[in-house]
């Protein structure tokens, strides 16, 4: 038998160590009013744009939740009694039904993220008492879905309710951006902005990139069967996302790999990839040399760029089949960052306006590469741990590997990466307990005096994250 | 000078931070007194079936242990000092003097998970209190050798002494199994178990592979110079390892690749490895389709698989030539998860009742690639942390960099795969510590209920791996 | 504000728990004062040969240090504007301007070995009791500018007050040593030692290989066109060196690659090298070639072997071209020992009066692959944690990682590895307080007695080192 009540502890995620929990919670102290900046995400625009009330829990929390789907279909649970629909138009569960279904699983999150932040919200967000079980699935699914249609928990609302000054969404770069242009007319714009991730346009192994290359000429005019024409459009599209807010760019590609190709191999290999007969490694190279045509855009333009590589995507083929993207079947591999962002760097590496965020997947990185490098080139920044890695260790393990090479201000602050709306408090929470915690240790083994600490734990809150996305 | 006190504290392997010990402390009290499972392991069924006397101390626990052997040799200890018998038939230590040695010696597994286990046995099983030195060796040579021809220290009595439950020993494919026929006539046939273990038979680079896939037909009665005959020769072994109370297969391949070839590569293929005039290459294309045949037939017949790559078997030439295989000359290598199982996981990866248990010398996957996988595949289990990390800072390193992407439930539970029978309650009570040492962190910095830590120390200790080897 | 007080805490890097801190305390008592051996490092001969006065705060502190200079420079600032001179004799800053922008900048090294080295020199070196910042920038320079015109802090009497026993500079094979000369004359050449670093001779991709090689001929009178003479003229310099105290050989490959090829192939090889049209890969073959020599030469003449290999030297092509090597722009990459090592160790791996240290900058080959090889072999030793690993975390990454399968006692204690003649005893003071630590935390655990803790903190600080660089 377990224990029904759920309350998060004040001083939950600090070390239990007495004299380093109470300066984690001296410094948590200081930040944890502060205001949630959000600048990369995967919200959907569509939600503030329209700012109607959410359907139910299970359609808002459970299906859209890849961490939550991995985990029970690891254990077994049918994707379509989750109420996930499958691409064939056969039936899935109805909400109440997976949401119990959920509820009687729930014990395969303890020790993970996931646990914790849904914990979270259906405490701090849902003021739900007890804990998720069979026996309160009904509950939970009636309070959550009824909650959900109260006017505080309209999209607009809940930005309020949880502080938020700042999201950004991220959207392709042939997106005509409808929610944002409304969002802009509603005078959200500082509030809400879009990140362009321009990936369909740039990935030659994407099925549909020689039709995307044509829209994209379609669309901003340009005659992007040539490579100029090709640049051009991206400068165009660029230039529209900014004008919707963005401050970002965002790439995820396979590898890390850069190339510096000189002209007439570029448009060379642009021919071949536009023809549709290009092998792997062209794709990859075609890849490797738009990473660093984009650096260079960034350089122009002052957007920051984001590069996500290290997702080997849709492992799971049937799954991919059945269900389509994003159900929890990507894994990470190996990542390489020393030599493969070589060519970029040689052309853009110490140029002190650009500012490049790399993130991984693959924590050997950290202390061998990403931190050595991080802590020499003036554009480069450390992004947070991301994905499988936003988590307490991971947090842990990012602060430990890296902290040492490349110092905090070579960081980017935290994101939340998530679509998640209701776990972005959450997320967010964790984050600044575990840099207090980390701090809190410095502190405590006489490495860093507290008022420095002081300092820091605002800095890792808000100022490097408005910093390194030029929120100022 | 050091204390000459042997005596392993109560609170062993415990944080040092008194509100974590005292919950470790409640944790492991609980759960202390569970019996055994085994489920891979490496002790000789001939043990069990005789139920002789153990020799002499040498004999016994220091010339079979590659952990010591390794260490000693390292520091310029020689093999036949040590009793080990060189293949050319010279002379090697008598028992005594190599036991001296090793005495002479013990301070250099300071820190080490070998002295934990060693001096778990000379002070639990043989209830010696003085530290193992060059003074007490003597004492410690008489005390251990007399103690094992008692009795009490029968093969069959260690068992109930120890409070194993179940024990998994290894054999290969060919091996006739005499040991567990005369276990199963003795009616221990439920406690003492084999393992399928095929590599002879499926790996074209063992320099017996050809003569060992003709001794598969011989014994099973196939044609077996046929893909079809082969794969027949396969599964009746495996009906005749079921027979003897296997309920698991163990496969040692130097990588994690694995193959999904059409039926006329395979074919084709089988052909060149049946001539002897296959490359490496192909070799490693053989076994990686082994890889996925032997998953095939585990769907079919119930045996849960079990993964074990990355080990540069008999790295050490000179001393494979003069001394023969496990005398602690393999050594782990980097090894690829990701891509390389997907071509499996491809055939039978969303199958439920399949269980693949997976292994890695290589802990920079732990996070990367094995977490991601088994918090996503159905089949997929994690094993314990294994061989070189089969210690302390393996385990916690293992739990940390795991459980917040697989959870807990995604585990396999301990196994010990020692062939040391003496130290299978050393290596339980280490895991079992550190389990709850893990769990206790958790709820002490409140990300777990001490009431849902205390169902997970009992998983972790018996039913998990009760489930993963079908115990029940 | 922060507060304005410095102060090394006499109980810093200590763990905050009060059990493992109260034994880390008198471990570290024990061993605080012991002479400190500095077996691998970088200063300056001359400064030791001609013991004249150190100039100015930012030419001795600031200009030569890297580690510095790479995180100013991450953040924008230039390396002129710090006082380093570009190599086309263009401006750099005045001394006492580029100390005021290191002060200015002096937070971005909180949380980085770094300010630990520094501050430890300010406040114990120059007895400086207020924090560098902006404000005490002058009043820093001032000091410590005087300071090094009086002489206690000539290069000689500086060895006295830090208690330095043992020095090792490093020299290239064609260095005539003249400074070492100089210190032998003066009676310090017990005190102060050359160490035999060959890379300009034995790597083809250096653009002056051919030159140096030829070089070699003309000093040691061999025939250096014949892959014999080449042999002669190395086993010769080696000579040289250590009639000028060099007790080891230090080598900087960028992989660990060696081989075992025949003589045939190797006199074509070099052959191949010495026209200056070797591929990449016959300069990597020849590389490892030339390691698995280097291993045979020390085994006859007993200089111990130090292999360093995995930096990506020069990244930054600009900043090398302007400024030159050593500025912070190498950054680590993926380094592989299992497979890379084996020819060299089939040669001479098992010899038990050969010693060959290890170092790595890839710390995820510290528990897979380090640990394991030196674990095993007699002739293998694992360095301390290096360059960017030299660090609190980096230290107990170390311990965790390799502990367990090697032991202590296949370690070869600390070394500093540093041209930062002030920082010396800050960087042993840090890794004794790190060792001490450790050894707590197994006390503490009841994995260790306190009397072998005792020991082994005594071990570490000089006894490992005194018997991996032969210095008995």
């Amino acid at each position: 038998m377990t224990s029904s009540n759920l309350s998060p502890h004040a001083d939950r995620f600090f070390a239990s160590d007495p004299a380093q929990r109470e300066i984690a919670r001296r410094l948590y102290h200081l930040i944890q009013d502060e205001p949630i900046i959000s600048p990369h995400g995967h919200t959907d625009p569509a939600w503030f744009a329209e700012n109607d009330f959410f359907k139910n829990a299970t359609d808002f929390l459970l299906v859209p939740d890849h961490y939550i789907l991995r985990m029970l279909y690891s254990q077994g649970v049918k994707l379509n009694d989750l109420g996930v629909a499958p691409k064939d138009g056969s039936a899935s569960a109805k909400p109440r039904d997976a949401w119990r279904l959920f509820a009687e699983h729930y014990h395969l999150f303890r020790g993970t993220p996931c646990r914790i932040w849904m914990d979270h919200v259906f405490a701090t967000v849902f003021e739900i008492d007890k804990k998720l079980t069979a026996e309160t699935a009904d509950f939970y699914y009636d309070t959550i879905t009824d909650t959900l249609q109260t006017e505080a928990f309209r999209p607009r609302a809940l930005l309020d309710k949880f502080n938020v000054a700042f999201l950004a969404t991220t959207e392709g770069a042939l997106d005509p951006l409808p929610h944002h242009k409304k969002i802009i007319a509603d005078g959200w714009g500082k509030r809400v902005v879009t990140t362009f991730r321009p990936d369909d346009v740039l990935d030659p192994d994407n099925p549909n990139f020689v039709t995307n290359v044509k829209k994209l000429g379609e669309i901003t005019g340009e005659d992007t069967s040539t490579w100029a024409g090709y640049l051009s459009g991206l400068v165009a599209r660029r230039a529209y996302f900014r004008e919707h807010g963005a401050t970002a760019t965002d790439h995820g590609h396979p590898t890390a790999a850069t190339a510096n190709l000189s002209l007439s191999d570029i448009t060379a290999l642009f021919e071949i990839c536009l023809s549709g007969k290009n092998t792997k490694a062209e794709s990859e190279l075609f890849r490797a040399q738009m990473l660093t045509e984009m650096a260079k855009m960034s350089l122009a333009d002052g957007m920051t760029m984001q590069i996500h590589p290290g997702a080997y995507r849709n492992h799971n083929a049937t799954l991919f089949k059945d269900f389509g993207p994003d159900k929890g079947a990507d894994i990470p591999y190996r990542v390489t960052y020393t030599e493969h962002l070589k060519p970029l760097l040689d052309v853009v590496g110490n140029e002190t306006d650009l500012t490049i965020i790399l993130f991984t997947l693959d924590e050997s990185s950290y202390a061998r590469e990403l931190a050595p490098l991080a802590g020499h080139y003036p554009c480069l920044k450390l992004g947070p741990p991301w994905w499988f890695h936003d988590s307490l260790e991971g947090m842990k393990r990012f602060r430990e590997q890296t902290t040492e090479s490349a110092g905090f201000y070579n960081t980017a602050g935290f994101n939340d990466d998530t679509r998640a709306l209701l776990s972005i408090p959450a997320r967010h929470d964790l984050a600044r307990r575990m840099d207090c915690r980390f701090l809190a240790q410095l502190v405590s083994e006489h490495r860093l005096d507290e008022e420095e600490a002081a300092e820091l734990a605002l800095d890792l809150t808000v100022n490097l994250a408005r910093k390194a996305y030029h929120l100022d």
